[in-house]
Parts: structure tokens; C-alpha cells; sequence
């Protein structure tokens, strides 16, 4: 086996459970009485996902939110949380993060562990939600002739990283150092997209991942990708940490949500993604990791 | 703050949901659906928890096994995990003995995330369960007049740390390296223990817990505690890694499985513990990590 692909692809083959099912990459879903329960997992590593100077009340914010931003584009209502916290300087600034964040989305912290590792500290968490729609969109449902959409602005936690040039608390400092998770956009969604996930990765990487899982091809028209960047459109469709929601739908929905029409799905025709009508370099799509 | 203590201490009180309730420091309860979830929470770290030499194939088996323990201790039916990884050398051998532990216990694999990191490797996994009985069996309902009681024998996984000398397959070998979560056994004694955990970070130090959140006192009798070494019964009474069952019971039930009774829980008289009436040395009761 070679890296993560690899990896991966043998942990999916071991993933069989008569009352679980792996949904896609972000998610699975577990029936549990009349109930749907959604769950997530993902972990931050110190100079990968965050900078080593970076607040740990950012930190905390981040590893709970990116796991609520996977539960948003399942349309799911988050209820708790499990974590693993790597001690060091700082302990305190993390608890603050989480209180902050646990509050604004009214999440339980239902456990965790705690680690003192030597070298770059690393963060996990499990968030649990129940779905308020089935079945739970994935990414796997795009149909050509949908409409390809995408909420808000792609590029400006980019713009974020830098914001010690641009000011605290601007709108690209809070969108890199506290992003929102899309909750209420999320379930509003759910019943209507017949494909939806986050945008953490960057755009166009992002949307060659649901065209693939679709089994079709994703026609974008990068004049309506709405950009942080005027001057840099590239870097902020295959930038991560967007969180944004990208969804397929029906072109004659009405959108519950402030949205924008990107592009359409097409039958697969070679290509899983195709930006006015080039296929871009699979290396400048975006953060693979 | 300072540490670990205070941290989980901070973490604790974050610990709100009408949904869910924080059972004690090893597990969660959740109400879905007319069904009760158990749920855990516990990471390893290379040098403190596994050696760096460790076959990545028991690394898998343990992380599993001590969230697989820690369901037990609760009376639960696993269900389903989720898991971080740090990419490394034999990453086909982590799959390898993940197969084997999802496979003897019947558990499924939910999700995942991996990263690769510079330092110490580290990995998490949450486990969700079922409970097979409620109340789901807390550390802090031990009575005074309850029986003590532990099942197999301490000090085997010692033993098998230096397995080197003893021979590869022997029990003490397996006991260190496939740790097995004592699912039956607990789910046996869950309708009968008014406390129960599992022995993880060794006896003495976790009957101390358990005493401490209980609000009583723990009596033991060196001489009734099954030990694997007997020239050195204070090494294994205060080494981790055994995950047999500690539990409180009335002195009058019929153990439905294989333990012994090991001392007896009084009204709080100013020690937690007391070991043939002696007060034990904080610092040599067990693995504080």
C-alpha cells in the first residue's frame, strides 16, 4: 500500500456493518431506533492544517468547526462532540476556543482524551448529528443537467492567513481563524440538492471529488465563481478552508439560500471537471493532504 | 491552568447537552431513538502509550481493544468507530490488525481521517456502543458494604512488555500486544454492579477513582488480588494495559462471570484506598498520563 490513497482505500474495505452505512468521504450514517445520527472525523496536525503560532482558541474553534461543517452539508443538526487535545503552552486559550464554539453551535462535549507529544501536536475530533432529512445528501447524487452552486465567497480564509497585514477581525481574519459552519444553510439544502459537501479542500479539487463520486462531469464557468481575489481567481477556486457548501440541484428550484449558479452537470464525457471547458492541471486544483 | 488535570477539569464543565450526559471520565451516555448510546473517547501516542518499535498491526488492535474496554466496562454492544492515523512505515500492517480487531469483535469502521506528521506518531478513536442495560453502570455507585471484585489477573500485559524473554504467543505476550475487551463479561454484569470500570491504568490508582467517585472507601486485601507475577504483586498491582473489569457488587449476588473478591467498599474514612489498612504511596498506585 503507498500514502494515503492507498490507506484509505483499505480502510473503506473494511467498513461493513449491517447498521451503518459509510455515506462518502465526510461522513456515515448510523440508524439508531427511529432516529438517523450522522457522524464525522477529522483531525488537525501543527503545520499541516494549522501554524504552530497559531491561537490555540483559534485551534479548538477550527478542529470542532470543520467537523460541524461535514455535518452541515449532510443537512445534519449537530449534538455533541469527542476530542483529543494535545497539552502544551496554551491550554487554557483552547478551552476558551472550545467554549466559544461549543456555545455558538450549542454542541455537547462529550469526551475526550488528552496527550503531551514531544513533536508537532496533532488534534482530533468525532462530531455526531442527527439528520433532519433522508436520506442524507451525499456526494455521490449530482445528475446531469443539475445546476452546480456554491454559497458564499471562495478565497478569502486565503486572504485570512495574511490578515496581520489586513487587520483583526476583518472578514478574511475571522473566515481563516473562526469559520462558520453552515448549519441552518445545510438543512435548508438537504432536502432539495441531489448532491452536496464542503468546500475544504478548494473549489475545483472539491468539485472533481463529487463529480467523480457522481459518476459525471462538472462544467464550471469561472465567471460566476464568486472570488475573494479579484486578481488571483485561480488561487481562490483551489484554496481550502473555505468551508462553503457545494451543491447539485434541480436548475428550476428556488434556492432556500443565498447561492451561485457555477456551472452545470454533463453526462461523464472523459473529464471529471472541465472550467470553460479546459480540463485544469489535477496539481493546482487544490490542498491535497 | 495547570496540566492535564486542570484542563480535563475545564473540559468537564463544557460538558452540556439535554440530550446527553457525561457518565464519568470513561464514557458518554446518549438517548436516540428509544435506544441508549455509549460513547468513548481515548487516543494513543507513540513513546507513551505503544513503543516505537511496536508492529503497527497491534497499534491498530490497541486502539481499538482499550475504546473496545472502556464499552465494556458500560455493559455496551459495540457498534462502530471512527479513527485518526498517522501515515507512516507499515501502514499495510495498521490495516492488518485493524482488520483482525474489527473483525472479532464485530464492529464497524465509520470514518476516519490520517495525517503525517514529523514527531511521535499519534492516533485516536471514538467508540459507540449500545447499552444492553440501564442505568449503564457509572464508577460512582459503589456502596459501602458492596463487594470488590476484579476479573483475570494483573500484571500480565507487564509481563508481556518484555515478551522478548518469554516467547512470542504466550499469554503475557497477547495480553500486552491483543489486549481483549471483556464485552461478554460486562454485558453479564452490567445489571448487577453498582460501579464498574475497566483496569487500565492499574489497579490501585483505578480503584482509588472509582472509591473517589463514589464517595467511599476502597479496602482492598493484597493477598486476595490475583497478580501474574507474585514475587513483584506491588508492580502488578500498579501497571496499566490489563482492561480486566473492576467492579462493586452486593456480597450476596451470584458473579455471573469469572472474578474475585478482593476487598470490600466502606464509608469514607479519610482515604480513598487502604491496602491491608495501609494507606498506599500516591506516587506508586499506577500510570498518571
Amino acid at each position: 500500500m503507498s500514502g494515503e490513497r492507498g490507506f484509505i482505500a483499505a480502510l473503506r474495505a473494511l467498513a461493513t456493518h449491517p447498521a451503518a452505512r459509510q455515506l462518502d468521504d465526510d461522513a456515515a450514517v448510523l440508524d439508531v431506533g427511529g432516529d438517523t445520527l450522522v457522524l464525522t472525523h477529522d483531525a488537525l496536525l501543527e503545520g499541516v492544517h494549522v501554524r504552530a503560532d497559531e491561537d490555540p482558541a483559534d485551534i479548538a474553534w477550527k478542529l470542532v468547526a470543520v467537523n460541524l461543517s461535514d455535518l452541515a452539508a449532510k443537512g445534519a443538526a449537530p449534538v455533541g462532540i469527542l476530542l483529543s487535545h494535545s497539552l502544551g503552552e496554551g491550554d487554557d486559550r483552547f478551552i476558551a476556543g472550545l467554549s466559544d464554539v461549543l456555545a455558538a453551535y450549542r454542541v455537547a462535549l462529550f469526551g475526550g482524551d488528552t496527550v503531551r507529544a514531544a513533536g508537532p501536536r496533532s488534534w482530533s475530533c468525532t462530531a455526531i448529528g442527527r439528520a433532519t432529512h433522508t436520506p442524507v445528501p451525499s456526494r455521490s447524487g449530482a445528475r446531469p443537467g443539475d445546476a452546480i452552486c456554491v454559497t458564499g465567497t471562495l478565497g478569502l480564509a486565503m486572504l485570512g492567513l495574511k490578515a496581520d497585514e489586513r487587520g483583526s477581525g476583518s472578514a478574511a481574519d475571522l473566515a481563516y481563524r473562526r469559520p462558520r459552519p453552515l448549519i441552518e444553510e445545510g438543512r435548508a439544502l438537504a432536502p432539495l440538492a441531489s448532491a452536496m459537501m464542503d468546500v475544504s479542500d478548494g473549489l475545483l479539487l472539491d468539485a472533481s471529488r463529487m463529480a467523480r463520486a457522481s459518476a459525471v462531469s462538472f462544467h464550471l464557468d469561472s465567471a460566476a465563481i464568486p472570488v475573494a481575489d479579484p486578481a488571483r481567481p485561480g488561487a481562490c477556486m483551489s484554496w481550502g478552508d473555505d468551508y462553503q457548501l457545494l451543491f447539485a440541484i434541480d436548475p428550476d428550484a428556488a434556492l432556500p439560500v443565498a447561492a451561485r449558479r457555477i456551472g452545470t452537470v454533463a453526462a461523464p464525457d472523459g473529464a471529471m471537471l472541465r472550467v470553460d471547458g479546459v480540463i485544469p492541471d489535477p496539481r493546482a486544483m487544490g490542498f491535497e493532504h
